[in-house]
């Protein structure tokens, strides 16, 4: 999430009334939350496990429940509470804004795009030319589509990440504050869900193809030339390399990678990162050929221990 | 389903007319389906085998086909067809009645609750204050959403339940005549969908967070801060009791309970009621270390089979 | 799909510029892709490895990749790419026709059929009398929905088939021109997607059920009085015979039978054909005695393996 214009350090930290180590002229120019976090973010971190990955990270500017020295180059923001911070830093710079109308007068429509009846977009969404938008389609703010591109009525672009603290009252929300960007030439089927990213884009790359009732976690990044079947579930931060092929109901874990041109055949579960231009099967997904090979064997010795009378 | 104001047990049988016993005067105050039903309440029964259930249960009268002696304080009215009857009467008392505008006049919303454009608001529908209804949403008849509740598009609450009864020429269906009932702070992801109750009232309770294309079927009841990942799928009359995480395409069947706590691992399904406090894996669903146990000894019992040029 | 009027094989070959044989005034009468092919019909073929079946198809005429001698009563339209002019052709005689309104003016509305608000319907679309659609459905152009049909919120009926060539450059579509045929008595629940055929129908026959969030590939034929749970998903081409049981979350495979009274139970991956009258389960789908015996014998041999101190 960018911060247009940037914003120094002593500034931020004044927004949510905290003190702060770094040079206060420092320009922070985007806000993103850890595992996306590039040079000139601010960055939140709570937890003594993971203050060393943040301390060890690209960020400029860091909300930290702890007093410590601030490491060379970077800003340390010193909250009782950086998550209810980051928050409200969140809803400050990108505020959610009620519709004013079914299409938002501020989003930008391309040439030869096709609106059919019942879709709503959101404010500043950018859609392409030469676009197909079926009917009942709802696309969120901020949503970024290219040019030849088809949605499928009933999908819905940009839903909020499903990304939450446990506190001692319940689950405290993390806001969503990022974006959908969807490439030229993407088809999406109907009733699909692709969640914007918490802080920074869920992508799906050029010429990639979506069956119906498939859902896209935040900030996943799906490659191009992709072919995924009805009912995928991709979970979150999840990167899919171009080519890949998922067939129908497959399901997987966040966190992943899945590298070019792999294929995962129909209903498999996958449970962590696979290499490449190979075919996986089955629940943990393996390579095909050796899940059907047990399978087979398997099967063969267990019919030995049936009763004769089959 | 409350009936409001009570009505006779006479009076009830002379609008399917037929016979009753019983004491003539004695009020029903609701409509309700076996599984749900309470003092005050008609229920049916029309299979010999559930009799015995039926007329133990709290129900203060009830529709059968097999004429006998009524049990004390109990109405009982003699149907030829109870299921016939039982739906005759909901409609009576809950008629369909069609939308005159995409909000109800009917409907009543909370303070500073934001509703989106698209969506569709039925009658007698109850919005708390502080929700955000996305675009595109649709919320039956009869809904009750709490306070500081969101939930985004293409979700439909209140969709009739899967409840047919198999005749000789084909389905019949127990008309839905329950409701949906939302608790405080939940937030419900894109495009799922939340079955009213067919009599009695499916609900989720407060602080519940469920991802997109989550399906809970009819009756269903899901405790408070519960976290259900994408494309989970829960059948209908099943109990999910507080603190309860399901992750990504989990499948719970019907009339299960799943204990306070429970963790069920992504894509497992539960076919019965599991304890709380434990994390559940694989079809059907068993301890985890339990399943993950069993995983490595079949693999590495298996390998010493295949042959020796992998 | 229909051509009405009929074309003759000359007039085809000078729509697409391209050289035939066969009776120049051999009237065409209809244009589908070869899993659907009849006599009459207009059909094409582009890989050596199916000329075979393509010259031995009731189709009257076939736009193919090799020049060759036209068999007999068979017309031959000789094209360097066959599938770039059956895309042409397609949307030559179904072209897709932006909506004027939410309910097409030309579409038929049969008496006592309740539209609720925020339904879009299609250019061309028929429906029944005594049918209700419920709230923020799609229908697209060329549907067809027979009588007493009940359509639930967020469905979506008759979205294109997943149909793509792979070509050098990325996923090439084949443009549906297909429709959707629903009969009398049908029940489709809320946030459905059943695509339209290719060139064919998709059609769920007389009386049948669909639960929630149920999805059906392009050209499949659901048989009279099947029973869908939620979160099913049946690929394309897929024949299912009458009073078909599916349980939640079953994934079914495309190009297979489903014999008549087959039952599925919940979660099955369905990867070849299946007989009926028999109740069946797991991934792949076996007859369910046997696997649940597989199941109990594998899991009693592998306790034995499990230190003792659980």
């Amino acid at each position: 999430m960018l911060l247009n214009p940037p914003i120094s350090l002593s500034r931020l930290a004044a927004l949510i009334q905290v003190d702060f180590q770094g040079d206060p002229d420092a320009l922070v120019t985007g806000i993103n939350e850890i595992h996306m976090v590039g040079p000139g973010d601010l960055s939140f971190v709570d937890h003594p496990k993971y203050y060393e990955k943040a301390l060890g990270s690209p960020a400029s500017a860091i909300l930290i429940n702890q007093r410590m020295e601030a490491p060379d180059g970077k800003g340390l923001l010193f909250s009782d509470d950086p998550f209810r911070d980051f928050v409200f830093l969140i809803n400050k710079f990108r505020p959610f804004e009620p519709a004013a109308a079914m299409i938002s007068p501020t989003a930008q429509i391309g040439q030869g795009t096709v609106i059919q009846p019942g879709v709503f977009i959101g404010n500043h969404v950018v859609i392409g030319s030469h676009c197909l938008i079926h009917a009942n389609v709802s696309l969120y703010d901020h949503c970024v589509i290219g040019d030849h591109v088809i949605i499928h009525s009933g999908t819905v672009i940009g839903s909020d990440a499903l990304y939450f603290k446990r506190r001692q009252w319940g689950y405290d929300k993390l806001v969503s504050g990022g974006r959908v960007v969807i490439g030229d030439h993407v088809e999406i089927g109907s009733c699909c869900t692709i969640d914007r990213g918490s802080t920074g884009d869920t992508s799906i790359g050029r010429g990639s193809k979506l069956d119906n009732q498939i859902h896209i976690g935040h900030d996943t990044i799906v490659g191009e030339n992709c072919l995924f079947a009805a009912q995928v579930g991709v979970a979150g931060c999840t990167v899919i390399e171009d080519d890949v092929i998922l067939w129908g109901q497959v399901g997987v874990q966040k966190d992943l990678k899945i590298g070019k041109g792999a294929v995962v055949l129909g209903q498999s579960g996958v449970t962590k990162s696979l290499e490449g231009g190979k075919t996986y099967a089955g629940f943990p997904a393996r390579p095909a050929r050796e899940v059907f090979r047990d399978m087979a064997i398997l099967r063969s010795r267990s019919s030995s221990f049936r009763d004769p009378d089959r």
